[in-house]
Order: C-alpha cells, then structure tokens, then sequence
C-alpha cells in the first residue's frame, strides 16, 4: 500500500485509527475457549466490528510468540482474514526487529514475503544496513522507533550528541530519513510525548508516525493531533487495550466496536478541525 | 543455569564455543528434504556432531520466522531435543527484541517459558524497563546488544554522549549493568571490534560476552581472546555459517562436526594460553 492509498483510506473512513492486536489468551472471554483457535476467534470479530472504523491493524508479535507456533498460526491467520476480507486496511507488524544485513532480510522475507504484513517496525541500534533489508520491498515500510512511550525511553534516546547537540532520538530521525522516503518508512513516537511531536515534525514534516500510548498508557488524542498531524494526516494513532478489552464478557466485540466508533468521531472531529 | 555451571561446561569440553543455528531451508542439503522437517532434520545432526566441542546454542530466530508458523515450529523441535539430549548446553535465543515493559514481559514467556531457553538477546534502544522484565527469571539470561558486528554498527552505537563523553555502547555497558548482575546479564560484543574489547572489559571485567562475527565476517579468535578473555573466560564466541555450512553435500554433519572441533582445539589452547 503506498502513501496516496493509505491517506485515501483515512478520508475515506475520517479516522487515522490504529488498533492494535494485542491479544492475550488470559485476557479472552471465556465462551471463546470452545472454539479450536480461541485467539483467531477473538480477532476475528474485533476485526468485523472495528474495521469500519480503523484504518490499520498491529499485531504485536509478542503476544502471539508467548504461545509458540500455535500462537505464530493464530497470526497468520488473522493476517490472512484482513487481507482477504478487508484488503484496503494497512497491516503493521509490531515486531521492533533489527539485526545484521542478511539476517533482517530474512525478518523481511517473513513479514513482507511469506505473511503479507504492509509494515514492520524496527529497532534502530544496529544502524543503517539492519534497517535497509525493509526497504527493498515495494510498497512495504519500515516503520522505525524513534521516541517510545515507555518511561525508561529516555535511558538511551535523550542522550545528548556532543557533535551538533541533537538528542538520540533526533538523530536517528535525521540519519534514517535519508535512508529511505516519505513513501516507505514511518517512525514510533509515543503518544507519552506528545508535545515532542513540535521538534519531530521539523525533522520530518512529511513521514507518516505510528503513534501508541493513546488511552491506557496516558497520551491525549487532541495533543497529539495537535502537534504531530500534516496536511495529509500523517498519523496513525494505535489503541489497543482500550478497545479490544472494553469488555471482558459476551459483549466483548461489540463494546469494542463501540469504543472504536468513539475514538474515530473524535478523529473525524480532529480531522475537520485541521482541514482534511 | 548459572555463572557458575557455565564455566564449569567451558573447563569440562576446553571450549566456549557458540554454534549459530542459523538455519536457511535455501541452503539445507538436498538429501534431507525427504524428511518432514528438513529444518528439524539438518539442526539435529548438526547438534548430534558439534555437541562434544560446543557448550551453547544459538538459534537466530529470523531464519525460523522467515518459514512462518512451521518455522517455529522446528524451532521448539530444536530446543526441547537439545534439553533433553544435551541438559548441560547453554540456549540462547538470537532475538533482539525488546518493548514496553508488559510486552517485554510477554517475550519473557515465549522464550523462558513457554520454550525453555537460557538467554535471549535483547535490544536496548527503549531502556531498562523494556529490559528489566527479561530479569525476573531465576538462572535465566538477558544478553544486550553493546556493539555489534555489522558495519553501520557506528551510525548510534558511537553517538558521543555530551555529558561525560560516553560513546552510546559505553554508555549502555555503564547503565545497564546496574540493572542485574554478572549473573544475570551478558552483552553482546562483535568481534570485527576486537580492540575495542580492552575498554569494554574494563566497564565489566566479570561479566560473559557473547561475540559474533569470527569467521564468516571476518573477526579473529586470537584477538578476541587477547582482549576479551577474563579469569573465568568470560567469553562465548559463536561461529554459524563457517560450521554449519562447512559442506553442503552429504557429508554436511561430518563437515559441521569437523569444523566445530577445529575451533574447539583452538579455545582450548587459548584458554591453556591464559592459565585457564
């Protein structure tokens, strides 16, 4: 999916929503345990119920991998499902893989080539050759992580360079943009932080950010479309635990839905308010 | 498995040896796709030859995720024939991952729980509480990424800190272990840096590296052993392709067996070479 297409899609719905697939089978309705594959199941229908109102889905691979090679099929499952269901919605991978050259073009192959995710998010620490295995492939993009929304973020990405005084963060910012283009690479910057989305847009005003820490890690949805929205959006801002656990009962998927259906009005709202 | 009982596999097999199982199917001898797991086949009689001269493992999970679920799958198949086969062997799973605290938590589980292995290296762009919960396992292993073996290693691994003058793979050394102990945490030091192991062991004299990069990336076990080598070794020093590739016809395991031994007769005399 190329960036024309993703910005179309968020007219289209009037949201910039990312739900994040963050499933974790201790936290699955019970009556979905006498279905073969209880987490497919409960993708599946907070996909039905939410798709009208998202624009991308991210899978964070931990909490499949937490289940070993049966939680890797649930995955590809749920990857499959959207893309034959739900063709127009953008699948990221939250993987924040990162390793040697040959080694990430393998990460690539698994999530461009054998599962057909449309993004990936990757660690910077190991620098440009592990970053650029994820820029080969067309149409795919690397969403790289900037500034995260975890507290200890700033251990090592406010760590400030003697030459040219720029903080980890933005200096990753300002290396790795030359890597790639507004056109296949993203970058994470938590929504904890929304008021460093004013520096982070003078380094790259026209990249598309991935943006988590909505809801049940803190950050406001207004503040950060304030600071980090463009012309054409620019943002895909993620919940997870706020929607997909609006409840814990029969009711799951459709007080999910509605959740989502919240936080998209508020988004159509926003949106309007900065003229797209 | 302790600090302890790893030195005493390093004294007992005069080895400190690391096998990679980076196992590409693209580069599986032919013979061995009459089997149903190929994948499983080939890591099996790897493991069978190279045992006696290896004391570690160490899967990078790219090259199984690359085959999706039944990737993973040969994986687990792998781990639990080296647990129950070879109890003594160290496992590390080569997965620099690495985020927020609850799903680090969950990456946790996958590899020390739901797997089984020793250690997992981990990425540590986020901090110490995307680190931390890789901790909480007693006997249990985090390996951080400090300075890898790729080349663009340098683009933030040397980023100059302005307070103090840290580069930022010192600066990770100094800060991260405070957050375990020699008996917890090991780092990852590629061995194309060599030299630069005399400044890293003076950061942590006591703690175990793991180092990639001899052979098949050009770095020398001599002088990784020159710089690296403390009283009590201190060092794994993983080989992957230069043994398992060794040949890639029939006698592939032969190959792989003789290779790893090669080495082994070199840690040996190095280690003797150090009054160990």
């Amino acid at each position: 999916m190329d960036q024309e297409q993703l910005f179309e899609q968020i007219l289209k719905k009037r949201s910039f929503l990312c739900v994040g697939l963050d499933t974790d089978k201790l936290k699955i309705p019970e009556h979905l345990f006498k279905n073969a594959d209880p987490v497919f199941s409960f993708n599946k229908e907070i996909i039905d119920v939410t798709a009208p109102f998202a624009i991308a889905y991210k899978p964070n691979l931990a909490f499949y991998e937490s289940l070993g090679w049966q939680g890797w099929q649930s995955l590809e499952k749920t990857v499959e499902y959207v893309k034959l269901k739900y063709p127009e919605i953008f699948l990221i991978a939250d993987a924040k893989r990162g390793d040697i050259g040959n080694t990430s073009q393998l990460y690539a192959r698994a999530f461009f080539g054998h599962m057909g995710f449309d993004a990936v998010t990757v660690a910077p620490y190991m620098g440009e050759d592990s970053v650029k295995p994820f820029m080969t492939y067309p149409d795919k993009w690397v969403i790289i992580l900037a500034l995260t929304s975890n507290n200890c973020a700033k251990d090592f990405q406010f760590v400030k360079d003697e030459k040219g005084g720029d903080l980890l963060f933005e200096k990753v910012l300002k290396t790795s943009k030359g890597w790639g283009t507004s056109g296949n690479t993203m970058y994470v910057v938590g929504a904890t932080k929304a008021e460093k989305l004013i520096d982070i847009r003078r380094l790259v005003p026209d990249h598309f950010l991935l943006v988590p820490g909505v809801g049940a890690q803190g950050g406001s949805l207004a503040e950060v479309a304030k600071y980090g929205m463009n012309k054409r959006c620019g943002l895909l801002v993620n919940s997870s635990r706020g929607i997909i656990y609006a409840s814990s009962g029969i009711d799951f998927a459709e007080k999910a839905g509605a959740a989502a259906h919240q936080i998209q009005k508020e988004m159509d709202k926003l949106l309007g308010g900065y003229g797209i």
